[in-house]
């Protein structure tokens, strides 16, 4: 019972921070995505793979959220773009009180696209949110078709879902048309992608969707 | 700070329990594994290898636990070993508490084997001890060589590392040697088997090397 008072009191928190985080870039009509995922499912090459393709359309900020070590920040900041890196120190999800904090130490005056990669976890960042526009789960096709089932409030609270590493379908035991239909009975709101960020299949189409939301934030 | 207090005591209280769990197991002379990694790596997988490698010789019972759904309970059922499915609903990892009562639903006696098959996180279960003789962390090679360093505690905690899918080593971007060097770096001392559940490869080496622990347990 504590535990759970405790966790209410820090989630009430965390919304709070979150609106204002929303308020700040929504005033400076910066759109923001918050990219979620399980470890290893390809947030980081879809990031670099949209700064690759939209980047220099738009002017794109990074914030990367991860355990420890900055790598993801290190091969983000090879695209020359503003990139934050956030480390939890063991923590397992990222707070809005974090990316606030990484918010001060950007320069994001003219961002048109605010990207927020959490840490690999398809569980527990779900619950907090960041200030984002949009929520984005990844999940690689060699986890399996029934993740959405297993780990529902991740698909519920997202508004889309990216399939990514379609490259290794033929190999793997993972049916595309069942996968999509356990996400869609979780969340029958999701926009789904599918992409690979080896081959670029599917690239074009998530990042001409994205936008498109981009443009209707001005 | 009140987060860290209540954590404190959380863990204190898991661990008291998870004492009391291999107080239990080891009278009853019940080898225990704890198998934990991100979710789709394939422990679902490995515990159905193990079971088929070892099941006739080994009496082996199962607990799964999982975020929702009991597929993965169902998938074990197959095989005729004694299951319990532990529900976390939304909860991130196994407590001890839990562990206990589904040890009070499981038949135990005369098991040789327990494995406790953890919810899909890389992150949380690795602090809750569950009074198992061995954690084990299972990767897939799809997820990339770079996790050790990105999310060490659940290495520094495993005694042992199995690197699965290496089937699809020849599509994805993750080098064995690197991959190995990575985790060897945050635990010296891990013990790894490389398995693919798809072919078989190195099946027989992991389950000889668990039926030598069993056998030492005796």
């Amino acid at each position: 019972m504590d535990v759970i008072t405790i966790e209410r009191k820090v989630l009430a928190k965390n919304d709070a921070i979150a609106e204002e985080n929303r308020k700040l870039l929504k005033g400076k009509k910066i759109y923001t995505v918050n990219i979620v995922s399980s470890p290893g499912s390809g947030k980081t090459s879809l990031v670099e793979k949209t700064i690759e393709k939209i980047g220099s359309k738009r002017k794109i900020s990074v914030i990367e959220g991860d355990v420890q070590t900055d790598l993801d920040a290190k091969r983000v900041a090879n695209y020359n773009v503003p990139v934050v890196q956030i480390i939890t120190n063991g923590g397992c999800h990222l707070e809005a009180g974090l990316v606030r904090d990484a918010l001060s130490g950007l320069k994001i005056e003219g961002t048109e696209l605010l990207i927020i990669e959490n840490v690999g976890n398809l569980v527990c960042p779900a619950g907090y949110d960041l200030g984002e526009d949009l929520k984005v789960v990844v999940i690689s096709v060699t986890e399996g078709d029934d993740k959405p089932l297993k780990y529902p409030k991740m698909f519920m609270n997202s508004e889309v879902l990216v399939i990514n590493k379609t490259d290794l379908l033929p190999y793997v035991n993972c049916k595309m048309g069942e996968l999509k239909s356990n996400a869609l009975k979780i969340n029958p709101k999701l926009e789904i992608f599918e992409t690979s960020c080896t081959s670029g299949s599917g690239i074009n189409e998530w990042c001409n969707w994205l936008e498109s939301k981009i443009q209707l934030e001005k």
